[in-house]
């Protein structure tokens, strides 16, 4: 009834992407990633990528922000289309499957229609969104924020780098500066297939995941102002020790997260801490340190903040260390679509695969989608934890083929009418 | 009975001193001392206030590691002498008065007995020591510890800065490789004045510090080998976040420290907290961090080690977070002479002065004398609870010619025969 994707063309089109950018960590000797968005190793993956939808036949655009589409044509125009895509782009220290499985995944699924000569009643959109990891210029999501709509494209162009370097200068300077209009129509449904990002998967011993949402995610940076003191000549009673406030704070994060008040998947983490002036005998005067906040529901995300506010106002009374926080980032729970997950599961089950509905930890594209149309995703592990943005990123040949033939048949049930 | 020193001339000059080696800070914008040990800053220093000791018609000797003396000829030769130093040469951050006051302060006793026209019974030597801050060649205490026996010479000349320039090389250059003995011999007593360096004294509001002793110091550097993670993707129970195991550690120092388990003066510090990679969204892999630990008592400080060691042992059982730990500094305890300490206090309150028996938290040149000799030390306290190694160290006039007047004080009373 489905056809079988090839899932050692598959390998070969994520390994030959993958030397467009391709670096050696000094450190491990391993060979990662390097495609920043918009970069010159941007451009070229672009030009590769663009060039496999043209030779599938697809009929090929490049919006005004740089995403760059493919049409399979259906027999119904009449009919809302059946998208799939992801992303390219990498941050700098990248692995050949973030985002690159989604894209070339979908690649794949009109690779394999064509030679088994299959139509679909609806049109199949595939796609790479710009700048999804936000690695250059800030803002994650870029190209799929604006074409859902959450992002006015006037405030895309002007996000810059750290040169000041703008995001529609780039797009022009690597002709992806395209004609088409950013703002999608919402299609019938939009599935993306990603490489999972982290351990649950694996830890589970299972085959894929079906991605049940995105979790709420708040940042903060807090800055810790003490008093820089002599560790030999300060009595312990006359301190304003920043670092050791900053490492209550972690413990509380912690305590916090694994309470179970903020349900079962709170997740918090102080991944910097920045103490000044750092040198062994010296009290920190001052802690740059950050928050990272997740959790699947929005309510339970505000109650965790209220309290941890609560908290850093109680501690730095009690410790005389100033305490203040800015928000550095910001998004809401998301939640797929359970029609196009029950397309998904009951795929998985057809073929015997294990599975584990699953809750994403990290941001996706497929999230600016959920808001305007029935969205989900695809999990596929990864080894070493499911370790990413890093050179050591990697999921079998045989994990990537299982997700892209779910991905396959998924848009093949959607597509019809 | 007592000639008075002269307090504008001592002030005069520690500012003169204070121009040699002299920055602007580029963020305070206050001006601060560079005078790393052997630089040509020190070179300048001390041919300054050597060429000083000369016009106080001192007998002025340069010994093999550097340090020089000058000696102020008593009634009677066949007697110890009576010695009293420090050192001029600063931290690359320093301020005008750590080590300056001790030996600029001698130098002021000299000049108010010359113009006082008084003579002793002993000798009266003063001096300053090579290297006393340890922040070019990594051994504080350089030239004090090679004077009274504890580092030898040979040890001390091969000693290099990161740029690999050895000790012996730098002295001669800058033309302080003297040809007199570099062991001393025994004086009768030695005594130091010095800025408190912390803000015991101000705090408790007392005109002066009677230095009963250094603490013992300890210094760690702690490796934790976690394992990085993607701070959305990896649920709480799968991480070993080195940051958190760190944070933990630096908690229970501060409960160590005040728990009275290990005396009252007990000080614990983490001052080095080095997440990797330190960002946001990343459970930090790897920790480098230091742990100082200062007790006055040998015993107890051989407790909380012991009790310290036992705590990240567990910890890393707990965490699955692997801990390594390397002592990179330690010095025992040192109890200054109740003698020496009798003099200083009495002649303290013959001026009706407040003062504080008070431990010093810091090492001074003086830990190494009391090996050999009777000791004991006169604290100045410093405005700005203290701060020292900063551009900010600051001791009133006042405050420095009340410790300078003790100081000429206590070495008339020992000079006694």
């Amino acid at each position: 009834m489905f056809p079988k994707i090839d899932g050692e063309r598959l390998w070969a089109s994520i390994q030959d992407l993958a030397k467009v950018g391709a670096y050696t960590d000094s450190v491990s000797g391993l060979v990662g990633v390097n495609r920043l968005a918009l970069t010159d190793a941007d451009r070229d993956g672009r030009r590769l990528v663009r060039g496999w939808f043209e030779a599938a036949g697809l009929e090929v655009r490049v919006d005004r922000i740089g995403n760059t589409y493919g049409v399979r044509r259906g027999r119904r125009r009449d009919l809302a289309r059946i998208m799939a895509g992801s992303h390219i782009d990498s941050v700098p220290t990248g692995g050949a499957f973030d985002g690159c499985l989604g894209v070339l995944g979908a690649l794949e699924v009109v690779r394999t229609l064509n030679d088994a000569g299959l139509s679909t009643d609806r049109d199949l959109e595939i796609g790479f969104f710009t700048d999804e990891e936000g690695a250059r210029f800030g803002t994650d999501m870029l190209g799929s924020a604006t074409a859902c709509g959450r992002l006015p494209i006037e405030t895309a162009y002007g996000l810059a780098d750290k040169d000041g370097t703008t995001v529609k200068g780039e797009l022009e300077r690597i002709g992806f500066l395209g004609p088409a209009p950013e703002r999608v129509t919402p299609p019938a449904a939009y599935v993306e297939c990603h490489v999972e990002q982290g351990p649950i998967l694996a830890t589970r011993g299972r085959d894929l995941g079906a991605v049940v949402g995105v979790q709420a995610i708040s940042w903060y940076e807090l800055t810790l102002e003490g008093k820089s003191a002599h560790a030999g000549t300060t009595p312990m009673g006359l301190r304003k020790d920043a670092g050791l406030v900053a490492s209550r704070i972690n413990v509380e994060l912690h305590r916090m997260a694994t309470s179970g008040v903020y349900g079962a998947e709170m997740r918090a983490t102080m991944g910097r801490f920045d103490p000044v002036p750092d040198r062994v005998n010296i009290v920190p005067g001052r802690v740059i340190c950050t928050v990272d906040l997740r959790n699947p529901d929005d309510a339970a995300m505000a109650r965790a903040e209220a309290d941890l506010f609560g908290f850093l106002k109680a501690l730095a009374a009690e410790t005389g260390v100033a305490i203040t926080w800015r928000q550095t980032a910001q998004t809401h729970s998301v939640k797929f679509s359970e029609v196009v997950l029950s397309v998904i599961t009951a795929r998985m089950e057809a073929h015997g695969l294990s599975y584990e509905r699953i809750l994403s930890g990290a941001g996706h594209d497929a999230q600016e989608f959920a808001a305007i149309c029935p969205t989900a995703m695809i999990f596929v592990p990864g080894l070493y934890d499911g370790i990413s943005h890093n050179p050591r990123e990697y999921s079998t040949p045989e994990a990537c083929a299982r997700g892209v033939q779910i991905l396959c048949e998924t848009m093949l049930e959607l597509s019809k009418t």
